[in-house]
């Protein structure tokens, strides 16, 4: 094969890396600090990768809440390391890197500063992919400078047709976006519907597109292959010891299947395997676990439920003492999903559905107890859903209220003001502010021990603790 | 996409499923016992599996050695309750299920005995592709009225070309092949190579060609969708909770893969999660690992060692506590391949070049110490290596001595009028009589604890223990 083939044009993929942020958030709880990344960084820069995802999602929340940690001190950290390698973050839209909307001079302060420390290429996602909610977010990151990629989050219902990802697709490219992400957080994304979806994009609006998959049933080395024929652009991998299981495809399996083709990467296994061995030291020195397979992963493909929030939901239920309803939660949730438009299960929709699943189990009555998010994401403070919420169970959550019909930030009063205001005192500079902005209490209690000196930046969590204190925090139920 | 896709015919993958021979082989030290199997039987033979592979490879030898089971009774059990679908074999061309050559008398008896107690289809493969190690099974095979499926073993090499494998495979077409395997035993068969490879074979010869992968690095999914697109017939996988490491990519991910295509294999994911559950409680009732990619196995990607070859080494080297030399081997052993002549490592070549590695670093002055197994490998008792062995390192090992030119088993006396003399009294059925004839010693040591009642038979070994003892075993050095 190779440059002889003749067939179609050379053509290599790119290959992002997604061991500093997805990796771990998918496998370790979010829990590399600053420390475990920086003796690497150097190495991974030279291997060659289109870019390095390191910041934004869980990470956030994760520095300030357990690791005590100034996220904004670890991108300025890695960026003063990685020099030819664009740094890449995962923003929730109108999210940011929480869990409701916050106002927009908030969201467009949020982005300037992000790409101020350091981000060069911003991944924005709406989990209801309700372009409303990426508008501002796609215009502030585009004034700031950096590559803007606007995702569509991959899902499977009714209404989540190739139409479906296409228009979205369509009206993000519209608002400049400057390449589209296929966001298939729950590794559901079959090869062959890879390779339909990436040819009718790339045909549709000729812009890069960027494939980002989780490893999960096993499908996505082969939705890499055949997107990769359909031509796709780049695509999102890690190091072994962080891959496989909830994580994404190693790099290494990626970059030698390429090897024999017109898509060769370029990328050398040697280094790969020379910054893998780095991982795993530290892997093993903290007692975490690998990316494994189980069939508990396997059931994604007939209930689409992705095993991270299996995990959580057991949780959930130990909790309660109630862990033998586990099959009875993973039946109801298609029905709630379904009743409550098809949102996709991806922060924060995924709790969203799966808390509701799991009380209409244990209450005994469906929707007698609804917690208030469910209320909010009924009242529309998330955005539109993707199919109407069943008129019924409407009734029976907000009665005759009328939802929300604009983009939720319209009602939103303005927030950086505020937060300078209550923050004073504590915050020490633009980031700080930010910090509080989206933080409040967490980040309040963060300024506090650090002007203390208590903050616990030694304090090395093993990994049972560490996933135990995660899940205890319902706000870190994290998908994606 | 699906049937109105129209491009190509729709064209459903046949699927043979491995989880009672090589997965636990491969994972679980062949340990898997008879009573673990009954009880799931019917089920999986009912799921609609193109073959099921039950015998040979490693578990002929293991029934008698360890388990203290007689091998002929387990096949004879697995047909009482398989009705639908046929049964498979793993032999080892002229070697049978052990490690050296036998008597044509010996081969044609065992071929006919395996099909006279319940098996269908024999795959048969040579060690070094010297096809005619493979004349007198193929033949004892087409006799005894089965499918003959005649291998290729595939590795990497200058003279592993693909004109090799087609002229390989064209002659063993000839030689009356039902169809041909590719064997790929330690997942280095990348996906574009594989689409090269089969389509080449469909094309030039037509029969069925069936592809036999393990997942080790993770290619194998991958390399299972180009061959399908390439016109590949059945592909080789296992359940779930005995598959990925270095076993076969699991069922449930293959099948669903391909139900977005016309390569649908009309296998039902929930029957085959009720059969993934049932193995699943088996592996944790005996403690035994799942299968899981390390950077040790990725490597094979670079020296092309098949992870359960680098495990058997790591043993070797901790027995001379020398485990510090692990890379030392790893590099020499590429180098004893070459020297050798390129014998692709499977068993038992990957014994022969493994021990003259370690032997060679361990002992501080290459082939100064040679073990007897390689000394008749350049005597040319196992056939003809791929390409010369080096000139130097030949007389280093047998002077001026002239290989064997003719086929090996040419040069061996008949032996089953000895083994019927030699286990006089002992020996209860032709079956026993056979057993006797490949292993002496092991037979009679089991004839005699039956005759005493003290077979082991309920004795359960923990899975640490068992893969320890089968090390210790260097004969169980397997790879395939
Ligand atoms: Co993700
Ligand atoms: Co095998």
């Amino acid at each position: 094969m190779g440059k002889e083939r003749g067939v179609t044009a050379v053509k290599p993929i790119k290959i992002t890396d997604t061991t500093l942020r997805d990796a771990h958030q998918s496998l370790w709880a979010t829990r590399m600090r600053t420390e475990d990344m920086l003796p690497i960084l150097e190495e991974i820069d030279e291997a060659g990768y289109f870019s390095l995802e390191v910041w934004g999602g869980a990470t956030f929340d994760v520095c300030l809440r357990f690791l005590g940690e100034d996220p904004w001190e670890r991108l300025r950290e890695i960026k003063r390391r990685v020099h030819k390698t664009p740094l890449q973050m995962l923003l929730r839209a109108q999210s940011l890197v929480g869990y409701q909307h916050y106002p927009d001079d908030v969201v467009r302060e949020f982005v300037s500063l992000s790409v101020k420390n350091g981000i060069d290429i911003i991944r924005i996602f709406d989990a209801l992919n309700d372009v409303r909610n990426m508008v501002v977010p796609m215009e502030a990151a585009k004034k700031a400078g950096a590559h803007v990629q606007a995702s569509v989050v991959y899902t499977m219902s009714p209404v989540h047709t190739i139409d479906h990802y296409l228009e979205t697709a369509t009206a993000l490219a519209e608002l400049g976006a400057d390449s589209i992400c296929i966001k298939d957080m729950a590794g559901l994304l079959t090869p062959f519907r890879a390779y339909e979806l990436v040819s009718l994009l790339k045909k549709k609006l000729g812009i890069m597109i960027h494939l980002h998959s989780h490893y999960i049933g096993g499908m996505a080395v082969g939705a890499y292959l055949k997107a990769a024929e359909a031509g796709v652009d780049v695509i999102d991998t890690a190091s072994v010891p962080l891959a496989f299981g909830a994580s994404q495809p190693p790099v290494e399996t990626v970059v030698r299947a390429f090897q024999d083709s017109d898509y060769d990467s370029g990328l050398n296994l040697r280094n790969l395997f020379h910054i893998a061995n780095y991982f795993e030291a530290l892997r093993k020195s903290r007692g975490f676990e690998r990316g494994i397979t189980r069939i508990s992963d396997m059931r994604v493909f007939e209930h689409q439920v992705p095993g991270g929030m299996i995990s959580n939901l057991v949780s959930q239920l130990e909790e309660q003492r109630a862990l033998d309803r586990i099959h009875d939660v993973l039946n109801e949730i298609p029905k709630v999903r379904a009743e409550l438009g098809y949102p996709p299960l991806v922060t924060p929709t995924s709790q969203i559905v799966g808390t509701q699943a799991v009380l209409n189990v244990l209450s005994g009555a469906r929707y007698k107890l609804v917690p208030g998010e469910v209320k909010a994401y009924v009242r529309g403070l998330y955005g539109r859903p993707p199919a109407s919420i069943n008129h019924d169970i409407q009734k029976k959550i907000i009665g005759n209220e009328k939802p929300l019909f604009e983009r939720p930030a319209d009602n939103l009063e303005p927030g950086m003001e505020k937060a300078k205001r209550d923050s004073l005192g504590l915050a020490r500079s633009p980031e700080d502010i930010m910090s509080f902005a989206i933080f409040p209490q967490i980040a309040k209690k963060f300024f506090e021990e650090r002007k203390n000196g208590i903050i616990p930046n030694s304090e090395i969590k093993t990994a049972a603790s560490a996933v135990k204190e995660t899940k205890a925090a319902k706000e870190i139920w994290t998908t994606g």
